[in-house]
């Protein structure tokens, strides 16, 4: 079933803004909206103005890039993190994804993307003189690079090595090798030589 | 990844209402919000006053029930329509899937949704009375039950035989039979039994 006539156009309009959305189609759309029209103008409402607000009024912290409801996030305002051990990431997933990890006590640096030369995006268009005033400003000990193990994010670590090589801070990147729960069998042979060459002392858990 | 923490109320918010909706989860809102991150405020605001203005603003003919820009919807509202024949629907969906066809040119009367005692769905809760007012009212030669045909449906169906029954009507229902491009050997006994029991005379297409 093809819609190509609507019977309201505020009924196409709002179709047509759901199914702007990445992996929305117009029958998802559609079917969204009906779920909207049965609830209450209240709820609605707040639903228009949730969105409205969202754009208008978030913040980027003005010391990492990270998405905040202040100038500066709760984490760069946060006395108890470890100002020294800076980890950069590309977006703000990843820096939700460690800190549900509950291991790491330091700042984040958001770089904002990847330097990817296919989509167009170049160091300039990334937040990475932000990040090299943040080393000069001192204070930093170390640099964890948490990017992808991609292309993108092997040249994104190269690029930054290079830029941040010649300040007295320590570079460091995610330990690579099988992840938890892996079977060895199926596990690609770059990641598995890598674990091999980068093997540590066994210790019980 | 499970987010417990989002780095801002805003952000949360808006994750929280787009996950509110039906086959939305948190990941896929999360995704959503951050692709209206990425946008112009003024198109964001766009798509904020186009969902309010959905809820407030939309209309339900108040002779067929179908969503409506207007008072009067613009099938009810077409002098060219041919009002003697009514066809009964469930929802909104329904009225679209059949003007695609392009095969009806009377006008419809959209239930609001089917009995269903299991869903706690009873006569009172569709707009069946409106439908008798209008039958009453008189002029309506002929009504058309496109239900579904499900154990729901056909409730349904029965539900307005033994109302309108008494009305100098003709009462008919959509012709059941092989779907176009379905395969013999895949359809059901019963849907074949009835083919067979309501076959036509061959003719050329």
């Amino acid at each position: 079933m093809s819609f190509t006539e609507y019977p309201s156009r505020l009924l196409e309009n709002a179709v047509n803004e759901f199914a702007s959305l990445p992996g929305i189609g117009r029958k998802t759309a559609f079917r969204l909206v009906m779920n909207l029209l049965r609830r209450d103008s209240e709820e609605v409402r707040k639903f228009g103005e949730t969105i409205m607000k969202l754009r208008d009024e978030i913040h980027y912290c003005k010391i990492c890039n990270n998405i905040s409801d202040t100038e500066v996030c709760s984490i760069c305002s946060d006395h108890k993190r470890d100002k020294t051990t800076l980890c950069v990431v590309e977006n703000i997933q990843d820096v939700m994804a460690i800190e549900n990890t509950r291991q790491f006590r330091g700042v984040y640096h958001v770089l904002g993307g990847i330097i990817s030369p296919v989509d167009g995006i170049g160091p300039s268009d990334l937040k990475i003189d932000n990040l090299e005033e943040r080393v000069k400003t001192g204070g930093i000990r170390e640099i964890i690079f948490a990017l992808s193990t991609t292309m993108e994010g092997d040249t994104t670590n190269f690029y930054l090595y290079k830029k941040l090589s010649k300040y007295d801070v320590l570079l460091t990147t995610l330990a690579r090798g099988v992840a938890i729960g892996d079977e060895l069998e199926y596990t690609d042979e770059i990641t598995l030589g890598r674990a091999i060459a980068n093997r540590n002392p066994y210790h019980q858990c």
